[in-house]
């Protein structure tokens, strides 16, 4: 997940932010951005591409914070704006249910999902894009692979903290996993 | 919901199809056509206007029956095209994961629906429709209803069948219901 | 939602929740204990009675936070055995996946939800118990409630914080919502 | 999916389904027993056991028809009932909403579901049985599977029609896909 440490008055100063995350669940959003067809069906799914300090590819799903007085489908867009671009065009779910929550542990293997530096709770979605896609922040890229490549071991291994899971739990949720 | 006696070869024919409906479960298809803001929160939703022969006004969704051999979002974009027009531009749900299913039963009272031809189960869906709405078949207009208004007994008393209560099934499902 | 200031070490003192309440969403789960017969409907649902220092009647859903490095499912357990007793014997859903999400605000009505002390995303469940459900704690009682009586006027006035929404919304889950 | 010819008066006769089969797509449930923990984690899959006319092994959900007037509860629970014996005390789930629904079509690769048989359009549902469960029919045996056995290529290969795909689906929306 990207680091968000929002520095807008009346939000967590940095300090704050290490201190709470040491001490409470931390809300987020995760969504998968897809293209579809005419019916519906999904046909792509996009990944940001992140280059690491130490020259390590990983790919990612667009994934942040939930801040205070925020509402979760405001966040939902502000993160995808954040990650995609303004030209994006996503289309927030109608229904605020998600189709699975993730829960990101400091410590490995309770869940599958793992965050060293904080115990955060995502509500995922998947979100349709038909815009023009942008990467923007610490991102290099957002490429776009077909269903089967997504569920494939070359994409899974590239991507951290159990998202490649969330990812595949996402292609369930549209029957595209095979 | 629609008389859906198709006549194309290799489909039944009305005969076939009373047989047949005396005899089995036949798979339907709802959609609640709703307007969606920049956030997915839904600010209207669409029903068809049809008068009886003995002047009665009845709202109906958008329903009908998944024929032999046609995926249910085939399905699902072939009814919202015959009933909202081609222009209506409806975003078919990526997930074939229906909101509920409505059982209507020949009889009253074993479920909320009630169909007095057959026995229906339709797989319900919640979809956003972006165009230009233009009825066509046997409705006269399509009305576009906020939630609180759809929820209302006066619109309510204006559905047939159960659909009313489906209606406000898709309503707390997008979180609208008050 | 019942006052959840835990007080073992490692977890927030009350002075750091209220500091935290004010700078960040809080992450709730909200339990609707229900009784159901062989084929899974909904027969009852089960309220707890909260009689309030100026003699008000409230009535609520289970309902309480997420601590840090719980599970969503353990919080669900353990507020479930908090309100209802060791013998209610819950069966915690399969899935993670919530029927909806409720935020509750502290300023009202940007959701259906409020709670003046507080931003708390709550994940919602239906949870049929099978046991004996003996109210601990702060509730008075336990009171079953057919499906038709939860979604009454009666019933609904007596619900604060928008729980009276969230309840028609798992009746409409559960398909017994007219 | 098991052959499901009814014989009951008022049923449709083998030449009357065969017929609607070529005609209609046909209403089935899927059924994936589970084991839980006290918390609902899926500790194991159970899979019905057949051996062909030609000693190949098949491994299969619980499956089968919706029958004219039933509801589709009474469908699930009367399946399990018949495939896993009268002492299995399945949970029938309380919401109508499937986890996804399976598109079995009689030509190949429409969608990953096939019966060479018909077109048969199945709701599929996670359901926890805590009872003692013997296999009646034509099954020769239930045998349980941990989550990570039931995903992997051994189990897989030996489900037929999509089956497989559909229990990855029922994994990923309980959590418990890696």
């Amino acid at each position: 997940m990207a680091e968000m440490t929002e520095t807008t008055p009346g939000w967590l100063s940095r300090d704050e932010l290490e201190l709470t995350r040491a001490r409470m669940p931390i809300l987020y959003v995760d969504a998968v951005p897809v293209r579809v067809d005419a019916t519906g069906v999904v046909t792509h799914v996009g990944l940001l591409l992140r280059i690491g300090s130490d020259g390590t590819v990983t790919r990612a799903l667009v994934s942040g914070r939930v801040l205070h007085q925020e509402r979760v489908r405001d966040a939902l867009l502000r993160h995808l704006e954040k990650d995609l671009g303004p030209l994006a065009l996503p289309q927030v779910p109608t229904s605020p249910q998600p189709f699975t929550i993730a829960e990101y542990f400091p410590t490995q293997d309770v869940t599958p999902y793992h965050d060293p530096r904080q115990h955060a709770v995502s509500l995922a979605y998947v979100v349709p894009v038909t815009g023009d896609c942008r990467p923007r922040q610490d991102a290099l890229d957002l490429v776009w692979f077909s269903p089967e490549e997504a569920s494939s071991p070359l994409v899974q291994q590239e991507m951290a903290g159990g998202q490649g899971t969330l990812l595949k739990q996402a292609l369930a949720y549209v029957g595209c996993l095979r």
